[in-house]
């Protein structure tokens, strides 16, 4: 039996980064983006105002007495930059105008009285030099890079490639997963199950899990349990999937006929059985060439555990999506578990007084969905220890 | 000057929730249930094998000796449920299975050995009644309610509702948001500004922001820094859009034509500047047939932090979903903020000793997309302090 920390180590060696497409940027929210984005202007790209009010020349504040100035024309956002070349001349200006030719000092609308054409500077007024400019440059020169390759398409990073001038980008494919249940036990939704049977769920809540990720396209089927059929299944979908995930049939049963159908079909074997629970039995191979083969345990609770904490992360590599940081929370209350395996615990997010707390909820024998709908994710309690205290923070797995 | 708390119960005041649509199971995946979901068997559906092994009955372990069974056939997932009569008889099983008729006991693969169609149990196994037995009806009852509407339909949330029987949902129906920049700064993403230009970005930002929620389809436009044009814009929109959001033009400058453009068209303002920092000179309205108008201001950072801590929380309102709690994280480093102003401060997540920790990075006064793209949400600081401790656990919202 294989560690998760090997398990987890095995898979991400055996995945390698797949193609990118390029997309337009109104498509491209939540995917990778696969090259690195620079900026093609200064940030600002010239000297901005950053409050209404009007433009001036610092020259005009020396003799210390109240300031009045004429106001000759107005400076908008969007408008080509005017020249101030008479001390006691301003321009009135808007937010996010270039600051006038010759003006070096802003002074804001709440600051100023205006009668006639001509501006009354506040005596209350303090000048400071640059203030409410955002000077050209300041924030970043042009052709740095603002954002690396790697990194989730998020609203803040469309912002950035927009203003670059990004209008397509390319981002990773999105692969075709092959989502495989198998087990005579299962029959279709919209089907009423005899008594011996019931409604196929696993492939749809993992194919929901990878819709949600962003990360593939589910392309589901259904082995039946017979040895040949299973082989034959399997010789089809390593020709057509770039990834397989499989849901049952991996465990020690007679009817468990995955194991030997892998190997039959020519994939290798990288481990079977890891020490954790849920999800012990958990196979991974490789297929000829070289498609990863998640062969999940059956069990609803030990396949989706098993989907979030490899196969999601796998889908991440393959992306060329940098490793994400999990988050750590702090358990509301003690918790025990006496098995020398990984446990990964369903939890509830309860905000106390560490602020976002865990509360744990096993899941019981059964391991069904509706044991967990209460639960917002998981958390990873090492195999090493048997007891872990309240507030002792842990890792944490979202359910997608 | 209204408070945050105000302004969003405000919002939250003046937005209904919108019809439902009917949606296949495969295309539900983030959506807003709108109707509960109730179970059509018992949960279990009958009393299921939860070990690969041999099922037996108990009296055949009466005697205390070492048990020696007479297999008589396997009862496999998804077969028909067979009897057992004969004391010494046993079927093989396998999990997933119905428990054959008159067998009361499971015994695991691991504790038995079999030669000829005997299997003999081993000598150190317990009998426990009951135990790999998960019997029906004893997680849910038939007819009980498993998923209440208005939750997100996440993976687990699919399964169940699979595993129900239905092939179709009604979800909450996907908002039109028409999404509108101001400001004759910008120019479009494949043009080269002009020195006094920049290309749009906060249209596309809130897009995404939007897109990554799933609660509403983004309809671009852009309105020219011209007032009767603004008038004409919105009357437009009005009649098209049932959700308007606006960037840009509703501070104090000469050329900020949309509050008194809102009025002329007849928007309701609900409230006009809001006591936060970014984002003060936020404006919120209804239209004349009471679409909600979110008038955000121009500032990037300020437009996409009221996006997501109004506009979204807004529309999950609009798509009949439940609260959902915000997370709190706690301070990694003491930070102080000294205008009365409720601060949305963008933040570093970082795990440290307390586990999840925010880091503050303050945007500077650009308040551009560019200074927090190393952030991964803010932290809300309430209006009333202004020396926040290190470890002070604050409401921490993701940016999308």
């Amino acid at each position: 039996m294989i560690s998760v920390k090997d398990a987890f180590e095995t898979i991400l060696n055996h995945v390698t980064v797949l193609p990118y497409e390029t997309c337009v940027l109104g498509k491209a929210t939540s995917r990778t983006l696969r090259h690195p984005v620079s900026t093609d202007h200064d940030l600002p790209p010239y000297n901005r105002i950053m409050m209404d009010g009007i433009a001036a020349r610092s020259e005009a504040f020396i003799g210390g007495d109240q300031v009045r100035l004429k106001i000759i024309g107005l400076q908008s956002a969007g408008s080509l930059r005017k020249e101030l070349t008479n001390t006691f001349d301003c321009f009135e200006v808007a937010t996010g105008a270039v600051l006038p030719l010759g003006a070096d000092v802003v002074i804001p609308v709440e600051e100023i009285s205006i009668s006639e054409n001509y501006a009354t500077v506040s005596e209350a007024f303090k000048l400071t030099p640059g203030r409410y400019i955002h000077r050209k440059g300041s924030d970043r020169s042009k052709g740095e890079v603002l954002l690396p390759e790697g990194i989730r398409l998020g609203a803040k990073e469309i912002a950035v490639a927009a203003s670059c001038g990004y209008n397509e980008l390319k981002v990773a494919a999105c692969p075709s997963v092959a989502i495989i249940s198998t087990g005579d036990e299962l029959v279709d939704i919209d089907k009423v199950p005899m008594p011996h049977q019931i409604r196929r769920s696993n492939s749809h809540s993992l194919a929901a899990a990878l819709l949600s990720s962003g990360l593939g396209i589910p392309n589901l089927s259904h082995f039946v349990d017979d040895a040949s059929k299973v082989r034959d299944g399997l010789l089809h979908v390593l020709q057509t999937a770039q990834i397989i995930t499989l849901c049952g049939g991996v465990s020690k049963g007679r009817l468990d006929h995955l194991p030997r159908a892998l190997e039959a079909v020519g994939v290798i074997k990288h481990f079977h059985w890891v020490a954790q629970r849920p999800g012990k039995p958990f196979l991974f191979g490789t297929g000829p060439s070289g498609q990863p083969v998640f062969a999940l345990p059956g069990n609803p609770l030990s396949a989706l555990t098993c989907f979030h904490r490899y196969v999601i992360p796998a889908l991440e590599k393959m992306a060329g999506r940098k490793h994400k940081l999990i988050m750590k929370l702090p358990l509301q209350e003690p918790y025990s578990f006496k098995p020398q395996l990984t446990n990964f615990l369903p939890i509830e997010i309860n905000n106390g007084v560490l602020g976002s707390e865990v509360k744990p909820h096993p899941a019981g024998n059964s391991g069904d969905f509706a044991g967990i709908l209460n639960t917002d994710g998981f958390i990873e309690l090492p195999a090493e220890g048997t007891d872990y205290r309240k507030g002792l923070t842990l890792p944490f797995w979202p359910w997608l």
